[in-house]
Order: structure tokens, then C-alpha cells, then sequence
């Protein structure tokens, strides 16, 4: 790699680490920084400054926050009694696009996963239980995955909050929407009679 | 969007400005980046704000250096009378790789496209027949891409060399090694025959 002079060849190294950035990605972003503007790269570097100093953890929903607490949590006008429990900020941000849901949150930051040495005190379950003997929620949605990891992680949590005597509910499973039974797998298609709906 | 504060929504959007990563690929980035270590990220920021500052172009070559001359320039045991013309670093870059050429290389920083308004002019060319001149190469090989502009470049180029009784020659067509002639499209299979050698 002779041919590009050090602090370029640095900086496609560092580049390549980010997830899912491969050397000949790396190398267009890299050539695209170079010949973006002063400005454009000053605000992405800045912008990554910033990320850093000002992200913090919401201590009521564990999503991220600037500040103290999270955007969502205090958003008028959503149903308090109301709980949806998500893996991470990520499934969070994707129940929010999908719109319908307008009860609060709790993210546990994770799925337990024994595999990866994840249990359940590497959570924010504890709090969750916590928050819930606090509030008394009408209902708890789990929607984690429908994995291995996250059906684990949603079994686990009812079990601790069904003797608090709240309504613990999970998200449905079966054919997505558009979906067609032919390209579906068995599971999904089994889960999806089992939870067939009168009409 | 409310789901994510602004910092972090602000470097979501200014990720999505680089090429070739979308909404999700910037999430993604946008939150690697948040989890990273502060070293890690202060070390990205730091080398965008150096290679904005230290990366220049190399005034015999046209090639990416930082300081004066590029590395491939100043590099010892060369062939001084070989003279390799690219489109730009990339493809240079790529030459390097492949290994086997010894000489020196001039790059054009892009290449003939009326279409996009990029005329000889906008190009290095001048420079190249410049430099030509005064070292009087054995031979120039014209390395630019094979396609529409690629070809049209080289042909231009070849017209302003051949004059200064330069040898000039154009990298050849064919199939890529470990092709398949029945996925081969018909161009370059005629080309591949037009150049066919004597064994």
C-alpha cells in the first residue's frame, strides 16, 4: 500500500474498522472526505465530538438521551399506563417509524444471550421490574426479537412481572405483511395459525 | 424522528451524506461510533482533520502526497523510462496491487466525459505531454478504464504522444482471467479475439 500517502492510508485504516466497511468502501469514503469541503468534514468530525460528550443514558427508559431524561419520556400526551419493553434503542426508533404505539417505553439494552455471557443482570430488568411495581402499568408489551435470544429475554421478564399482577402481553408472530405462504418459513407459518384471529 | 436526541440525529444525517451508505448503514455507524471507545473516535475525527490539512497533489504525478513529491515518485529503482496513465489514484492504487509494474505513473485526475463537461482541459494532459517531452519515455502505457470515456481519453492522449515519437501503447482487452466465455458479453469477446497472441 505504497501508493497513498500515510495520512490518508490512516485514515482508510480507521475507517475499515466500522462495522459493515469494507477496505474498498473505506477507500471511497476516504477519497470522498478528501475532496468533500472544509465544512462538510468539520461537521462530521465534530458532529462524532459531540455524539460522545452529549449522549447519555435516560434513567427512567434506558433509551439515549441528551440531558437528563429521554425525548420520549417526556413527550405529552402518551399513555402512562401503557409499557412496550425493546431490545435496544435501535427496535425502539423502528417501533416509533412504525407509528400506532403511544405508550411509554423500557429499553433493556440487550437480549439475554448465555452464549455471549449476557444475563440477566447485564439488563435493565431489574429497573424494569422496579418501574413497574412503581407505576402499575395497565399492560406490558415484550416486543423483543422473535428469536432465540429475545423470546428467552421475554419469558424471563413476564415471569417476573406476571406476580406484580400486571397484564403481560408479546408482540404477534406470523406472516409479514405482503409476505407470501409459499417463500414463508414452516415456523412463521406455524406460529401464524396458532395465533389466527376470528374474523 | 424523535425517537433519537438531536447530536445523535445530527450525525445519523451527516453519515448519510457519505456515498454509498444509506439510513440504515448510518444508524448503524451513527451507534458503533456512540458505544466506541473515546480513543477510537477521537483517532477518525483526528486523521479526516488531517488528511484535509496534510493531503496534497504531487506535482510531477498528479498522484495523492502528502509534503511534495508522492511516494511513488520519490521511490528508488523504478523504471525512469516507463511511463504508466491512469484515470485517477484509484486505479492507480489498483495497478499497485496487480504488482508487476516498475515504472512511473501520471495520473489524469479524471477523464474525457462531454456529458459531465469534462474536458481535456479540466484534465492533466497538458502536464503529461509536458512531462513526455522533457523525459522522453521508451514507452507510455495508456492504463485508463475501457470504457466510453476511458477509451476516448486514451485515444486523445495517443494523438498528442505519438508526434513526440513516444511509444504508446493501451492495456489490452480481453477476458478477465478465470472468466467464462458463455458470460462474457459479445464486446468483449470480439475484443479478446482481435487481440489474441501467438502461443
Amino acid at each position: 500500500m505504497r501508493a497513498y500517502p500515510r495520512p490518508l492510508a490512516r485514515l482508510i485504516e480507521e475507517l475499515e474498522k466500522l462495522p459493515g466497511i469494507g477496505p474498498k468502501s473505506a477507500q471511497r469514503l476516504a477519497l470522498h472526505l478528501l475532496h468533500a469541503s472544509m465544512e462538510d468534514t468539520t461537521a462530521l468530525a465534530e458532529t462524532i465530538r459531540e455524539v460522545k460528550e452529549k449522549i447519555g443514558t435516560c434513567p427512567r427508559c434506558f433509551n439515549y438521551a441528551e440531558g437528563d431524561l429521554c425525548g420520549l419520556c417526556v413527550e405529552a400526551g402518551r399513555d402512562e399506563d401503557l409499557l412496550c419493553v425493546v431490545g435496544d434503542a435501535r427496535d425502539l426508533m423502528a417501533m416509533e417509524r412504525a407509528g400506532g404505539y403511544r405508550g411509554r417505553y423500557h429499553v433493556l439494552q440487550g437480549l439475554i444471550s448465555p452464549m455471549d455471557g449476557i444475563g440477566p443482570d447485564s439488563l435493565r430488568i431489574a429497573e424494569l421490574v422496579e418501574r413497574t411495581r412503581e407505576v402499575g402499568f395497565r399492560e406490558v408489551i415484550l416486543a423483543t426479537n422473535p428469536t432465540v435470544e429475545g423470546d428467552a429475554t421475554a419469558m424471563y421478564v413476564a415471569g417476573l412481572l406476571k406476580p406484580l399482577g400486571v397484564k403481560v402481553t408479546r408482540i404477534a408472530l406470523g406472516l409479514p405483511v405482503g409476505g407470501d405462504l409459499d417463500y414463508a418459513d414452516a415456523v412463521t407459518i406455524s406460529r401464524s395459525v396458532e395465533g389466527r384471529r376470528e374474523m
